[in-house]
């Protein structure tokens, strides 16, 4: 019963994600592996314990060797795999984002729908964090009352060069928006960015730090700040205030240390680090769920369109200097919000 | 050597000062009081253990019983009588507001330039809170680096039906705006105001909560959480992000406690249990300072200006739903915004 | 390459084990099960996904399908068995205790010498667990200094009526013992037990709390305070004490609350939430570490053969209300208590 | 109704002592000074705003301009300095220890009762600080459930070289056996003392560090580490454990940091720097109590007289290397160990 997985791109995700499907959790094997560098892919297939190296895409979600596919290739090529997966009747894991436009996730979405269950699921790992989901448990059961805002921080130490002010919301606020979502099962609808004063230690192209301001269907205000060159660390915080009270991500638990005049405790340096055990659950549920022939139970085609649809809008709203609405197509029946959980 | 103060208004915050500088603290004593309400003029004449009643606020002022007077009657007389004060060479402490309008305000600022040394004093007590003062000491000590943001919260348990919306701004967030100011020596330039899903537990013409988004003159963005009926407790929070790290407000320290699966800590429910101590500090190096002859070294009539100004901006922003830009006059020579350490 | 494990006794924790080596971690299978009641044996081997069901232990051991033998039976038997894969030369983990009596924990020593390298491993979790690691890091790494005293509780909501005062030393405070060993890579000289006064919420036949008081070699104190039916929750503190600072070991990371005027945090209920993670990694090493062909790297028989000892010395000061002195036999050349890092 | 104050000793204490009198807090002034040294009497007295020098304590306790007296003078001199106040039927404040003996505590305690009501009290601050009055109400009030254990550190970053190990006793660890006696409202009975490894920061005749355990009347067990060159800082640590909770003394509130990898809080570095507040509180409760004509409300001349009994068994408990019991007389009347609250 062990799920054989096709990976279609073998770059440092890809990799990182094979070693877990191999060395570290149960039921899954990586039978295939493509990449558009072949040396990169016999690297991956041997990391694999023996994978077969096949040409592309294609060839992998075709095989008969693959129970189920996964997509850690270059953003753009993301649709063209996943559409394929889908075409092919098999599940298929894609990396964020499910694609770098909202039409390509729609068609995704739709072509899902056609095919009758959910064959999807994007990769977003924070709603496997043990945190965020005990802030999700306790939202769920009343523990806040209604909620009201959201205040988020993603804090990253630096960023390479080619990082660039759109990113900041593709890449990094990307992660708030899927979670926020997911933890209010609430939907957003209007973004504004604000820019303070930019930190020294960027390269010159890049807008840092930003405030993204989110409003949701139901009025609840979220603030993220995204600062990906804060020096001292990988910093995620998250906070619900509601009308009774508040629920807060809590830091990682490390040892108190008290020594010359200060008491502390080490901040993580990545997000290796910071999600390392979110990704080995959300793996763990989606080998799982591939195996009960469930498909998918994590974060849905619908929720990849969600995210690009707003993500693009923060982008327009970062560079046109206003608040900007968010349109979403209706939501179709089986995608929900909730789901992962 | 001890210095005797007039105290104009004995109502609450009034009988709560008179006692601290009769019963608590050394080097003053309250001489002569007056209030609208000669009933209550006489229970605070008492508590201050046999202090004169006078007729009006002149009287106490041009009393020659009175080195320095203290303002604690209703806002809009505070003008007047810290004018008088000031007319008179006498130190004046003001609770905030210094004054109900800009125009009142620069005309104190006015009068204590020409008078030429600093006799007024505002009472912005955060300035002198030991957690608030470890942060102006380590920001000033380049502790963080260069600051590009601070998020604030200011959340009270419940309010009376008398407290309205633009109160929010006036006598809540007032506090925000002074601390900010001070604590990054830097000046607010401008406001916009959010208005979240409105919490149940708040009387019907009230906009609670709302979040006050502040611009500064060299860029830094400052967000207020004002949240007056957050059930729980009164929490203020408030920290600032620089370029190198960041600095955090602390809580009150509390004693842990486990029991029934959970640890905690009690969270303040007033802000006398919050500030009680900062109110003595404020008041302490005060009298100090009218001691010594300096007038006064805390908060000046300038910062009651600005926030003044500012408050009024945040209405503004909050009724027309815009961003509104602060105009202020140009700062004159000896009030400056460090003041108060 | 996956390791065929053989497990002897189907009991709680062996299922526990069981579900963890099927269905969570790659590398293994269960091949083999054996109990003394067969129901039992038939369910955990099912759990197993279609494990064989053998006779007894010898029969697992010697099955050629079992590459290591996984000891999870009742504590007498242990000796039996371990020495039983010792004689196959096969890799052995056996829970707590190696065995009941320090003359078969030295025979087990004893064998595992004449068969010239490591075979077997005891359960102690806790040097897996992220917590003590860092811990164990910061130590090493001359983090505090020469350590001087360590400060520990190990705090259970409640125990069965079957739960007697030698237990407190033979189940609860033997992970002490042990971590304490490996964090300072020193050896147990010496214990004395106080009985403090006794909890009403305890069964009468039992001493509880206990705090227990060892001595180290190099002179370090030790006191453990052993409460096993605190009612608030399974709570595990450490803390090292050294001659430049301290390290403490972290609480769980948990959401933080605030409602009801107060701020709060979960506290863990048992010991599968507290140290789940740390079964984890401990199986996942141990199996890789007899993939590698290296039979084991963690707790080693010495170090079975000492916490026997060690708790023999605990239950005999407290039943005879005196300091008693720990002798152990010399060790042997390749079990060295810094083994598992 | 100003409480006239003459001080019996001049030297750092009874400076510090003198300058919050004088300059901090109402309702007191210090009118009369003595010392052995005349220069610092003179010292003292100017910083007491023109204080009279007189040359002897007999000479301070029967001035007519004396209401009280303080006694911060050398230890050995304290009880002729309190049984002359006593004589003079003026209350007296005297810093621990209340005397060197317990032959003289106990002449003390009957001479005030001789005198017929409370007129002395020692200065034990902690009993004043406001972390432990919540330990003590969250005790009173039940909230752990009855008490069975405390767990106490007493950490300096270093001492002087005049410090000697009989001093852990009576200089350091006498503060938590007065607190341990007032939180639990309980009698200390015996006392053993263990010395683990010392420190190489420390003189060499010194035993550093020392961990001192206590019985109580109703069989709780008290350990207190005593650690004066632990480097790192001043650092308090009490932990209460009952039938179903515990309570901890908070740390200092103190502004988080996150810089360089380490998310980080100040340690106070001296005594002044954690409990001034504590002294504060301690004064204003005496002077007022002094000026209600009430003598005393704090730590009693029993309390004083335990003190000195308990610390003289701990030092022989070091010295002779056993359990010491400790012999205490029989309580009077009017002087309860609750006092203080």
């Amino acid at each position: 019963m062990t799920v054989r997985i096709g990976v279609i791109g073998a770059g440092m995700i890809g990799q990182y994600h094979i070693g877990r499907l191999t060395g570290a959790l149960a039921g899954a094997e990586v039978t295939a592996v493509t990449d558009i560098d072949p040396a990169r892919a016999a690297e991956a297939a041997a990391l694999a314990g023996g994978a077969q190296v096949l040409p592309d895409g294609p060839a992998v979600v075709s095989s008969p060797a693959v129970d189920a596919v996964l997509v850690t290739s270059w953003g753009p090529t993301h649709a063209e795999h996943v559409l394929g997966a889908i075409a092919a009747g098999k599940p298929v894991f894609c990396e964020k984002p499910l694609a770098t436009t909202a039409e390509d996730c729609l068609r995704i979405v739709e072509a899902e729908i056609a095919h009758g269950s959910r064959l999807v699921q994007v990769g977003f790992m924070r709603r496997y964090d043990e945190g965020y989901r005990e802030m999700k448990r306790i939202l769920d059961a009343d523990g806040i009352g209604e909620p009201l805002m959201v205040h988020c921080a993603h804090r990253n130490p630096t960023v390479p060069e080619a990082y660039h002010s759109r990113m900041a919301a593709q890449d990094t606020a990307v992660h708030e928006i899927d979670t926020v979502r997911w933890l209010l099962d609430d939907e957003i609808t209007s973004v504004q960015v604000l820019t303070p004063r930019a930190t020294r230690h960027r390269f010159p192209h890049l807008t840092d730090p930003q405030i993204m301001l989110f409003e949701t269907a139901r009025g609840v205000r979220v603030d993220v700040e995204v600062f990906v060159n804060c020096q001292y660390g990988y910093d995620i915080q998250c906070e619900a205030v509601g009308e009774r009270g508040l629920v807060r991500l809590p830091d990682p638990a490390r040892a108190g240390v008290r020594t010359a005049e200060r008491h502390s405790t080490g901040v993580p340096q990545d997000w290796k680090e910071r999600f390392g055990a979110a990704f080995d659950t959300e793996f763990a549920e989606w080998v799982a769920s591939v195996a009960r022939g469930e498909g998918a139970t994590g974060p849905s085609a619908w929720d990849g369109y969600a995210a690009t649809v707003i993500t693009d809008a923060a982008v327009e709203a970062l560079e046109e200097g206003r608040t900007v609405a968010v349109h979403l197509k209706d939501r179709p029946p089986f995608s929900t919000p909730g789901a992962g959980r």
